[in-house]
């Protein structure tokens, strides 16, 4: 199954279901994150699907659906950096004994079509990433009940401002600029999910970055039960799992992102987000 | 003006106002965030204050008023590291361009006498601080803007499990245990406060920090000003503002709280935080 959070042209949010027919079904809850609090979300969803089946319900043709952010009031995004082996060796680093995690708020999260709009930086990178989508409470769990609450997966590009980024010790203010992580399009749950994801991401069409999530040091559910140690996950928390080579502070010169350019997030069997950026502020030498 | 968040007998909390006779005096909000949410916050507080002034309000004795977390559900609490000078100097760095910010989740909070069990570190450390308190929104603010919208201030101990916060680069994971943060007891209004503070944090009644926020390095409304660049700061947000000298980590030998220690977290014009600590993992050695 995979599941979205479309915008209605009331200017609300909806749960959706996609159906096999390129279409989307609304469904009772105005987002994913609401959808997952009911422990009974996967019925919900079935029957649903069950009576569209039938015939009757209004779909939305998915060449009109208008993407929200997946989760738009996710309690915790936490993201986990240095966690593919090529990613690690590239910002000249060792393979870590543990997970290297930050906080972000939801407010950074923007849809998957969305015009990313970034005010006073000049040095907007990327980082193409697998997500991971909580779909039950988690508290000093081992990684059987972490695989186990893993609702589902989704695409993240937690697109960095390096140079605020790099002001500090702390990655913090650099990664938390409102509305410039899209997140989506679909969460693909987890009992339809294969074992890895090919995880890639294009600036206007170019291949930047490539890899695959058999690589990750820290794989989900390792993750999931690790930070469930010291803070409760709960539905609809969003956990990203890093990003892998080919970031452009990494390049030589270093490549940042200009005003106008696309940025293609992507992976197989679940879907890609495609943002342009609009720079709103002088952008200096790569240097 | 001194406001606190209060839990009731029937397990629920509400925002309370301190009044002259060491009572307090429940509000129509859950919480102090609850009532900061209410543009006219200040007029209700007022109208129950004079109504409780003519009589027949219920009151709450202080020696009896047990304290939750300020703000129990706050969306952001957003922490500054390095901002005094002193501080700064005992961990061995040079004075900043920028705020280190790292972010942490509400659910770290925990109220101003309760006790703070800690499973899984054998390295706690504290960090007294004096936070702000947001009271309206602000968004790519200047500093008069986010000194206007600032509701309060408040007491707070940013409790650090080093061993965790070293592991990697990163602090997130040694900041964010869940129910560490004592933060409170009350809030005083803005209106009321004076142009400075003094912070002071015991261990079993032995002062071991001590400094004055005169001397950080970035103050109040410029920290909400420089976060609000790049994230919008909403009433009942808090900001914790730094830490000065005397940390555990910095001592020759260090030192961490033992099981059944007391910390005390104090700041003049506002109040007082006393938290017994349960440490629930064998401590290692002070190296």
């Amino acid at each position: 199954m995979k599941l979205a959070t479309l915008r209605t042209s009331s200017g609300s949010t909806t749960a959706a279901l996609a159906t096999g027919a390129d279409t989307y079904l609304a469904l009772p809850a105005t987002d994913v994150g609401a959808l997952l609090v009911q422990p009974e979300w996967r019925s919900i969803t079935k029957k649903a699907a069950e009576a569209a089946a039938e015939g009757g319900q209004p779909v939305i043709a998915a060449t009109e659906a208008d993407f929200a952010p997946l989760l738009p009031r996710a309690g915790k995004v936490i993201c986990c950096g240095l966690n593919y082996g090529d990613h690690i060796q590239e910002m000249g680093r060792e393979l870590p004994e543990f997970p290297t995690l930050f906080a972000k708020y939801a407010d950074t999260l923007i849809g998957a079509a969305d015009v990313v709009e970034v005010h006073g930086s000049g040095r907007v990178d990327w980082e193409a990433e697998l997500a991971v989508v909580v779909g039950s409470e988690l508290f000093r769990a081992d990684e059987d009940q972490a695989r186990a609450a893993i609702a589902g997966y989704t695409v993240a590009n937690d697109v960095s401002m390096r140079d605020w980024q790099n002001r500090t010790l702390q990655w913090f203010q650099g990664k938390a600029f409102d509305a410039t992580t899209p997140v989506g399009p679909v969460m693909l749950t987890a009992d339809d999910a294969s074992e890895s994801f090919e995880v890639r991401g294009y600036v206007n069409g170019e291949l930047v970055q490539q890899g695959n999530t058999s690589t990750l040091v820290f794989g989900p559910a390792q993750l999931l039960s690790y930070i469930s140690q010291f803070t409760v996950l709960r539905p609809g928390d969003l956990v990203l799992t890093g990003t892998p080579g080919g970031v452009g502070m990494g390049m030589t010169p270093p490549r940042f992102l200009n005003d106008g350019d696309i940025l293609t997030t992507e992976i197989d069997g679940i879907g890609r987000l495609e943002n342009q950026f609009r720079i709103h502020a002088p952008v200096p030498a790569n240097a």
